[in-house]
């Protein structure tokens, strides 16, 4: 990609997906003037009203289209009562992952300082660790596709060598990054379920042979089933975790629980040409068209892109832009910003001013 | 079984599975002779360690004298380096689950007074649900027995409409208990991925079939990440929440690590003829040898033995002896009893005297 020419689509979906995709856009753009960067932007229609519409949920030129921009930023899709003829969900974010090979499902997990932590330890307010789950196989492998009879249904795990691979050479590099940032050594924890199952021995051997690529990062392995209970008990503890889809799912919720919630939760599926950003949330029809979504995880995940732009050769001034968005975002809660899903009363558009303000 | 001569299969296992089942039956004990009930317990070699020592996890006659007792009470099995050849854990608690079809993993999750709770917020201290994990299909079907090549591996998921409406039936017969009990309304809330699985579309409408057989009681439905999420914002919110085998597993580490720990989650392993009783935690090879491991799991597990064995004609006095011990439990709780693992000083025969103190 040419700096300065950066094309981004953007696929903001339903619900409050398309108001703070629009809160984000809008402090995008101030942000790229600030920083003097070209970054333009594609609106793509996507989504479940679009299918309800149309009779397709990602038209064919809406996909290739993100394909052929250097990133997409997606809001949120999916309607409840508006499903595919097998009752399963509009989801064209699980399209994106499954046809651009987006493996490595970013979801970082961070205490902003000024959003109130779930946990009652004082060191809730130290957490800070990146959950890596992949996203393109594992139990999604059979997404769509299970067997059903009148008796029984059957879903297929699949996990391959190849994509364990990337995904804990993905793992360690973002714990390389991490160890120089926060000046500390760097560690990588699989989180398996390698006691039961033969495929998560698998998974763990071929992370294993990984591991020793990188020999100036710690690595280890825990059970899923104690990683939910630590998530609890120490979450200050961890640092990069790589998983299983279906894992990766579930322990990323829990994680955002413990800092504030879906809000507050970006998230970023990374793969080895394209990249989508996203907020961890959904369409949250309760509260949708009220002018009151928070749209700080979809601005997270914006300083991620950009971030991620930077290390694809868009620039430098992408990395500072980033680093000065998340900082926006940082000061402005520190400061007393508080939304709606923190018991606030500050609306999207508040957000908007008082992170433009700082930026 | 004729009422007043039960006879309890003791399985200890290994590392504190020994401790805290020679504490539990130190109050068994002394709570039948108080309560007259005639109650005769036969310990059974079994674990990691007879494996190590005989090349056997479970003896086929150990199995057999379990089967045909009136109620199993395990304490906990498996070591680290002691593994099968496949490199799976050494765990006959997973065969007795499969070979006696103990589909119900009840796992109650209860705030016990004086116990340290997670959460900061103070509805925390109200957390009363219980955690149905189905226990003999799910992804647990393909344990052991997963296909694994040089370049990938799989398992399969497997649901059925018999055990599903086995743990329907079950999860709204126990809301009902509950109902009378705590004097309200119950709600059975069904975990799975229904927007994306057809096997869990699947599982959602047997549930949703057996649902009307109860009009008194609510039902609903939760996915699995969103669950994970709310264990952790508004736990105080759930009543009965059945779900799938390994989801169950991930959701009741989190759900113990809310009130406590391991140490104060016990766990019971239903099927229609036989039952397990056992704490939720391993085997703990740090504190093993130490006399300091917390029994408090497997004595309340015990107390769900007697109300189980109520149910199933032992007679009144098991019911109230079960009563009994979960008061005696809270009561040394609420007045100052600490254990080692919420950073107190008491240990395990410290445990013993002072419920033992409350019978
Ligand atoms: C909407 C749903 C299909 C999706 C998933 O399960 O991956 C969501 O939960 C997520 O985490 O992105
Ligand atoms: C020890 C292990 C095989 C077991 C399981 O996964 O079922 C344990 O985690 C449990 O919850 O009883």
């Amino acid at each position: 990609m040419a700096a300065n020419s950066v094309r981004v689509a953007v696929l903001p979906g339903d619900g409050i997906g398309t108001e703070v995709t629009e809160a984000t856009l809008a402090v995008l753009e101030r942000l790229t003037r600030r920083y003097g960067i070209g970054l333009s932007t594609e609106t793509l229609p996507a989504g479940a009203f679009h299918y309800q519409a149309t009779g397709e949920a990602f038209p064919e030129a809406s996909f290739q289209a993100a394909k052929s921009a250097d990133a997409i930023l997606l809001g949120a899709m999916g309607w409840p009562g508006i499903r595919q003829a097998d009752g399963t969900e509009i989801a064209p974010q699980l399209d994106l992952r499954f046809r651009l090979g987006l493996y490595a499902g970013v979801r970082p997990v961070r205490a902003i300082p000024g959003v109130p932590v779930a946990l009652a330890d004082p060191r809730a307010g130290g957490i800070d660790f990146v959950l890596v789950r992949e996203s393109t196989e594992g139990l999604f492998h059979s997404r769509g596709t299970g067997l059903v009879t009148e008796d029984m249904a059957e879903e297929t795990l699949r996990i391959t060598r190849a994509t364990t691979e990337k995904l804990s050479r993905f793992s360690f590099r973002l714990a390389e990054r991490r160890a120089a940032r926060l000046g500390r050594k760097g560690r990588v924890t699989l989180v398996d379920k390698a006691n039961v199952f033969r495929a998560f021995a698998f998974m763990r051997a071929v992370f294993d042979g990984v591991a020793k690529e990188f020999p100036g990062i710690e690595s280890g392995h825990h059970y899923v089933d104690a990683m939910a209970l630590d998530l609890v008990r120490h979450p200050w503890a961890f640092d990069v975790l790589p998983t299983e889809n279906m894992f990766g799912d579930i322990l990323s919720d829990l994680a955002a629980g413990l800092v504030g919630g879906m809000g507050f939760s970006p998230s970023a599926d990374i793969g080895d040409e394209h990249a989508v950003f996203q907020p961890a949330h959904g369409t949250a029809p309760d509260i949708a068209g009220k002018g009151i979504a928070n749209p700080t995880a979809t601005l997270l995940s914006a300083a991620m892109m950009l971030d991620w732009l930077a290390s694809r050769g868009a620039g430098g001034a992408f990395a500072e832009a980033a680093a000065e968005l998340e900082g926006a975002v940082d000061g402005a809660f520190a400061t007393g910003l508080r939304t709606a899903d923190i018991g606030g009363r500050d609306d999207t558009a508040a957000v908007v001013r008082a992170v433009s303000d700082r930026l």
